[in-house]
């Protein structure tokens, strides 16, 4: 973020659209975290999860450039595809993630017992490929839909916390 | 921190700005991150207590963006109040994860006990919530009060190391 | 990564060669980390394996720079020349500190026993050492050798995991 | 570092300064965090303590300003100065570094026997102080003393050595 040339508040105003983007990077990067936190559970790895936790990265690392370009084109139909492409990898990369934690863990471990339907896990899922789809034509439906997911995760999943409870 | 285009002493003057918006950020960051790391008295986490961690982290992070804007805008009366406001958003999210810290502790324990009385942090509070008000009109002694304020809290909350102690 | 002044996806064209070296360096210190992780079957150290580590970790750093050369000159000779003593010595330093890590462990060790012959690791030295003579003169076939061989370690040193196992 | 425009081994000359200035911070930092990752031999930690280390990590992460500017000035008296200056502070912030962490280990710790003496770190410590006067004089030999009192460092504290081996 650049400090801004001017000296009062007015000035100020060209910092927003970097401000926000950076706002919604530091969420989003943030509901991750903490669901990755929670995920210590399981203190056993493997190569394959250690790759697919790369993986996860990767595509997370490149969110602040997607959010800029959201934000500096006014949310412009190809920056929204972009966007919302990147949302459904990083919930895909995730539930790589996940999957391969809970297998390594055990079938008749906790997590693996709590994570048996993962409906919400899912239904995020067909969400985010609905928003690539939408955001051809209408890409403010398309942002509107991925906001309110991001929101239904800002509560961290309740399967984790459970079997953290459970462990200690 | 751009080194200066010339070789002698008096070019660094330029970079003298920059210098203390780095001293000072560093310092304020530092302040929070020696009471965090007495904090870790408790090793229970959760999902609430890592949200209000991440809170603190994005304010704390706008330090910098801020104190820059102070230094180049020669303590201009905007910058002044958006740097009071961020001093005390921080110091209310540092309340909310100690509050949230303890109580998941349970009532009973050293750190509760400890805290009972928050004089310190609530005259800290109030302090930073005033010196947001004397901005719009004497910005100087705004920063003056926060300097003092910051500098009382250097020497570590006694509190949290009488905790720390005891637990060894 | 600069985000593209335009606001369609052919603007992003610009930020394709730099995408590509953050990719590439990305998924090059990917390798070397996750081998790393692995290592960590030994908990000792000592001096040495210390400045190893920082020996690779230098060598490791310099990656990103030496990858945007290669993608901005479009593989000049230089710069795959650069590139391909880079990943020679990263491999070299890697080689020393793997050799430090198992010296320590003591001969009897479940990761000396695994890696009594370092076959792919020598395989890979003078492949990476070819690389760079080839590169004086077919720039192309050096990083299609260097790829393939960036490849092969892409699944990791099953010794490691084996000795990671054991050691469970 | 900023990639060249030309794609050849010439263009490379414009960043061998900055190269250097990066070679020089890495070594000079990794020759603290070594000390420091050995002196963990010590858990105990206190608020002096953890101030200690903030104080010395800001001097640290000046270094590459310094450097930087002392290449880019080609050997200035004033970068000279300050760059000296600043490495005197270094060593100065470790000392009380150290020292604190050995008062807190107690006066019959392995430690606090192995630092009785510590004449290295005192003519370290003269040494610098003598170049910082020099560099007034004769920069050239001010930079010659500094580099030699650095690699007299690269082979680690053998006190810290010790003292690790014996707490195992």
């Amino acid at each position: 973020m650049k400090v801004p040339k001017g000296h009062f508040f007015p000035d100020l105003k060209e910092t927003i659209p970097i401000f926000l983007s950076y706002t919604g990077s530091f969420l989003f990067v943030g509901i991750y975290w903490l669901h990755h936190h929670l995920f210590q559970t399981s203190k056993k790895v493997n190569a394959k999860i250690l790759w697919a936790n790369l993986n996860l990265l990767f595509w997370l690392s490149l969110m602040p450039f997607a959010m800029s370009w959201l934000n500096e084109s006014a949310l412009s139909k190809s920056s929204v595809i972009l966007y919302s492409l990147l949302i459904f990898i990083s919930g895909f990369s995730y539930k790589i993630l996940a999957h391969l934690v809970v297998k390594n863990e055990g079938e008749h471990s906790t997590l693996a017992q709590e994570f048996e339907k993962d409906r919400k896990g899912i239904l995020t899922g067909v969400l985010n490929f609905l928003a690539v789809g939408i955001a051809f034509f209408y890409p403010t439906i398309s942002i509107i839909i991925l906001i309110l997911v991001a929101i239904s995760w800002i509560v961290p999943d309740k399967r984790f916390e459970k079997a953290y409870e459970k462990q200690e």
